[in-house]
């Protein structure tokens, strides 16, 4: 195993061909927009490149893979990762390929180095940023066609929540600004996925507002959502997803609970905490754990129960600190 | 009257002293950063700088004054205004500058020109970007200090949603990388500004989505905040600010339209449509008016009757198109 730059990256891609990309399982936009955009650049030197086809990917990326996914009777000469952090975020259909990572690419702090070489850059905040320097450097004084840039904006864009997480640094500003500079319709790509909500979405939101409990003069937040609200709504798990931050954005609260009942009699927490309460020790006293400012354990009880006992759980660490 | 671009607005301020700088009414993060910014850019090469206080600002911007207010004795010998687009928007304590108004910075393409000099430049997202020109052209080789970037940040950031806009340009993000390199706080800002609801605004959010109309197979929403509504939870104006969006996020929805109850018997209408019907001619419908994709009206009756109303005018240009 050895350690590249985003040049020798670059230099390494140029000298060989036959290229697989490999996403990660419950695959986001950061991955998807690094494989596509990694798979048109090399096809724009005249490589020939495939994604591998990720089952688990939702509609909501159905826009951005176009003729990138590898036909079954592809047979790759050089496998290549984006944005997989570990073997164990391989895909069931890469299995084949985990001794054969030719070029691991990746921005996670946690990354196994699983790669016989390995880009890692641990400070960007999208693996996206990574990969723009890449393409960048392969399509060398050729302006970076838009079914590159477009894709890696959705990297980049989905990965800060559109610039707004508190990993969003500078050069993710400078990457973005790059990109747009080519005339992508980044317009759509923002109103797909920062400014479109589904009905459903919505009124699940409206029942977690409208049936959660405030503690400790506001400082406490707790909500849920039961088996009964996703049937009754017609709720799928793609409705869920993130539903946290409808509590974690409250003005005023420290303590953010969101209870989500998983089947009859068992419920999943997640804690998020911003003030001096440490949200692993509050999930230790349920046999859950996690960081100091977010973290989860799972109730066996009811949505009642589950919210009595984390209130619970709350008031002894509160106590102790 | 004349023209001005960003280095000669820059020339023009070296060149004079004892600032008031205006800012407009109901004012926006744009209008405050961009004063602020000028204020302590302006201090720092000498000169003695002074804000307008603004009433009229919410306490969301209470962090960002410092001590740029000037003091009722303050007599200014150059008036500079930020981010007015019109003698209308002048506050009352500003009367009396409204001819002596030395240097008209903004970005609006409606701007009056009222000043004895402008610097409009309507391809700028947010004035703030116009803003940082000329402060960094202020400082020349002296480093942007972070007391000018903050304020700077709050502008571009804020008139664009934190740079997912239509407005937003490769140009916005250029300054914001700038500005972040500094090493401000803006993961304070951006947690103040766009990740963070108060409980009543959420309950009011709530409110809508769940007595909210869908009409023509979903393509139709109208929701409504009545007077009720707003006792009920004890709302202020401040929590009903740019609620539209609500409705207007709604994924399949091409005309989303918000009701207000302003007083009984008087319900104001706001009017957005993404696809081919014209909102202007929907609302002209009902004498109001404004731009093919937002327009407003005015219905004089109750909520219901207000619905009815929209609906009707609303079938009646959909059966025209």
């Amino acid at each position: 195993m050895s350690d590249l730059t985003s040049r020798q990256a670059a230099e390494f891609l140029r000298s060989r061909d036959g290229f697989l990309i490999l996403t990660h399982r419950r695959p986001d936009g950061d991955t998807i927009g690094c494989a596509v955009a990694l798979c048109r650049a090399l096809r724009h030197i005249g490589k020939t490149a495939y994604v591998l086809p990720n089952a688990d990917a939702t509609s909501l990326f159905d826009p951005y893979w176009g003729d990138t996914p590898a036909p079954d009777s592809f047979v790759p000469e050089t496998v290549v990762s984006v944005d997989i952090a570990s073997l164990g975020l391989f895909l069931e259909k890469a299995e084949p390929y985990r001794d054969r990572v030719e070029l691991c690419i990746d921005h996670h702090p946690s990354n196994e180095g699983f790669g016989k070489r390995n880009c890692v850059e641990a400070d960007k905040a999208a693996c996206g940023e990574i990969l723009y320097d890449i393409c960048a450097d392969l399509l060398g004084s050729q302006s970076l066609p838009q079914d590159v840039a477009l894709p890696l904006y959705l990297a980049v864009s989905t990965d800060t929540g559109c610039f707004v997480y508190t990993n969003t640094t500078p050069n993710t500003h400078t990457v973005a600004a790059a990109l747009m500079e080519t005339g992508i319709d980044f317009k759509a790509v923002n109103k797909r996925h920062f400014r479109t909500k589904s009905y459903v979405r919505l009124r699940l939101e409206s029942r977690m507002v409208e049936t959660m409990d405030l503690h400790h003069g506001g400082q406490t937040a707790i909500a849920a959502i039961s088996l009964q609200d996703m049937a009754d709504l017609g709720a799928t798990e793609a409705d869920v997803e993130d539903i946290a931050a409808v509590v974690g954005q409250l003005e005023g609260v420290h303590t953010a609970v969101t209870i989500r009942e998983l089947k009859p009699g068992e419920c999943k927490l997640s804690v998020r905490t911003q003030a001096d309460l440490n949200a692993s020790a509050v999930c230790k006293l349920l046999n859950g754990g996690g960081h100091a400012a977010a973290a989860g354990c799972t109730v066996y009880g009811s949505v009642d129960e589950a919210k009595k006992a984390i209130l619970n759980a709350i008031n002894t660490i509160r106590a102790e600190g």
